[in-house]
């Protein structure tokens, strides 16, 4: 299977995401990449590498990359020959099963909808992620998490028929429950929009509707899917990393600041160590467009080498699961089951 | 200076309720509590105080009182002779200064808004609440945080000078910087509401209004004022409490998980006190409600005799502030700056 790789795209381009690439060709079975890039620049990275390693990367060569900079609406028309239309070409045409990026994700979507066009029966993509929390599984799913900030109904609903289709598929969940992200438990919680879509989640046989979400419970992970518009979703996901951040930055500056305190963090360092490691963004390496009609996976600004070696492969799951196909299933079954409620 | 206080109301009522309203007229001069609730149940709770005590505690006798099941709009005009009625009308009536409560937060807006009324030039209420950050202060005030779901553009555009209005007169802060919570930094980020509200927040000369503030900057407190919808702002707040939680019981698994950790966290105990003692959300007490004609402090739920005491001073502090005469002549001058402009 092979995965194209934006090697211009992420705060640390091209050095980490041409390591991650090797690192994921080493470590899984099966596996092709091709870099598309600034050719040279990439053979540089590339150099140190074995023969071994070499003959599962292939370079597609181009001199021109989004910034972060770049917006969105300009970058689709502008610039053609971008790293991310090349790498989503090769998918559209079927040299690539899928496509990772750590570049502009507003981009990444916007060039992903022209170069791949939208699945039958889906209005908007969604952005999902991942998320740790403290269920037994120790992570939910939750979309969208930007893609879109203005929803109608319809768009959640759709977000709710891909997000449990990718559990499914990709996340091997059985039968994965539902949850729409609003202000209170009850059904007639929630704004316009969310009390909108309730009673047609409700009503849509293909997945397993649990109700409302609160904030409160959000990493209590009791719905291993969350819906919400992309701007809850945004500031939800966002919060959660600021909180976290925030606590992590106290607790160290407590415990810098006695003697004793410094000498019990050195003691307790293997279980910071396991803290560190179950809440690292990196470990799930990147977040599925879900919508449109091939496989584009957006990894974070600040991808390291684990970081895009875990997006690449999601990229692979998401491809060899056929959850596509999945979704076009599942949209035009759940429009029938609301129709003939 | 009377504040009437809610003795029914709370998970920890009347019990908690009680030793807070004690816990404060020992602690504060020149405050007296008025407790509102069921007379025999609150004498015996008072029993065991000392006379000098109980001279700064009175007693108002009702038997109806609001759980946390009942619906604000039935509770309006059903329980007309509720403990947060009564504690309501004795503010309205000039007897008390204040009012605070721990008990069901819709109610107590709803029968705020029946007994007091709403400032001249403001349409909604909101719910204010102050939070933990990593900025020199060490904590910033937002809100809406869950008194209304849908708002228009002036919505929001008066919930920011009150709580500019707030956080001068209560919070002592010369100036405040006022935020605008949405899905990116830059003025065309948003949903249609913040794309609205972003210039006219521009032109309010009576706030120092400082743009967006994303969610990822939150808890590093940019702002001193952050500004949203009560949608958005309860799901911004409870997903921190939920987090936050995670993370907490997240670590503490890990430092039990072998006896060297153990053994590091008890020599680390002090800090993670501390950090426990900052992050306590019963050091502020409560959140007022701004935009009603008195003064209505609102607690969570689980208050505890110390988050109760810190209530009542909230409120105290909102009284003696004057503050709701400010919001009325910033509200006043504002609608002259933005037409004016």
């Amino acid at each position: 299977m092979v995965i194209a790789v934006d090697a211009m795209g992420g705060d640390n381009a091209p050095s980490e995401v041409v390591k991650g690439a090797v690192k994921a060709v080493n470590e899984t079975p099966n596996l092709e990449v091709i870099l598309v890039g600034n050719q040279a620049v990439i053979e540089k990275e590339l150099a140190a590498c074995s023969k071994q390693e070499q003959s599962k990367i292939q370079i597609e060569h181009t001199n021109e990359f989004i910034t972060m900079d770049d917006h969105p609406s300009e970058i689709v028309r502008g610039k053609r020959k971008s790293s991310m239309h090349i790498g989503l070409k090769l998918v559209k045409g079927g040299k690539a099963a899928g496509f990772f990026t750590a570049g502009n994700s507003g981009a990444a979507m916007a060039v992903s909808m022209v170069e791949l066009g939208l699945l039958e029966g889906v209005a908007r993509p969604a952005i999902g992620t991942i998320l740790p929390c403290s269920n037994e599984r120790g992570f939910f799913f939750m979309l969208d998490v930007g893609a879109n900030v203005d929803c109608r109904p319809e768009h959640l609903v759709t977000f709710a028929i891909m997000g449990s289709a990718y559990a499914k598929k990709v996340l091997h969940i059985d039968n994965p429950t539902v949850g729409l992200l609003s202000n209170g438990e009850e059904e007639g919680k929630g704004d316009m929009l969310t009390k909108a879509v309730y009673p047609i989640l409700k009503k849509t046989d293909v997945i397993k509707f649990t109700g409302n979400v609160e904030g409160k419970a959000l990493f209590k992970g009791e719905a291993d899917v969350v819906v919400c518009d992309g701007f809850a979703g945004n500031i939800a996901l966002k919060v959660s990393q600021s909180v976290a951040k925030y606590i992590t930055s106290m607790l160290k500056q407590e415990l810098l600041s006695s003697t004793v305190s410094k000498i019990g963090a050195l003691l307790s360092k293997k279980a910071y160590n396991n803290l560190k490691k179950k809440t690292d963004s990196a470990q799930y390496g990147g977040a599925p467009l879900l919508g449109v009609n091939g496989i584009c996976v957006i990894g974070h600004g600040s991808s390291n080498d684990t970081a895009v070696a875990n997006g690449i492969r999601v990229a692979m799951n998401a491809a060899e699961s056929r959850m596509n196909e999945a979704i076009v299933g599942d949209v035009k079954d759940s429009l029938a089951s609301i129709l003939n409620y």
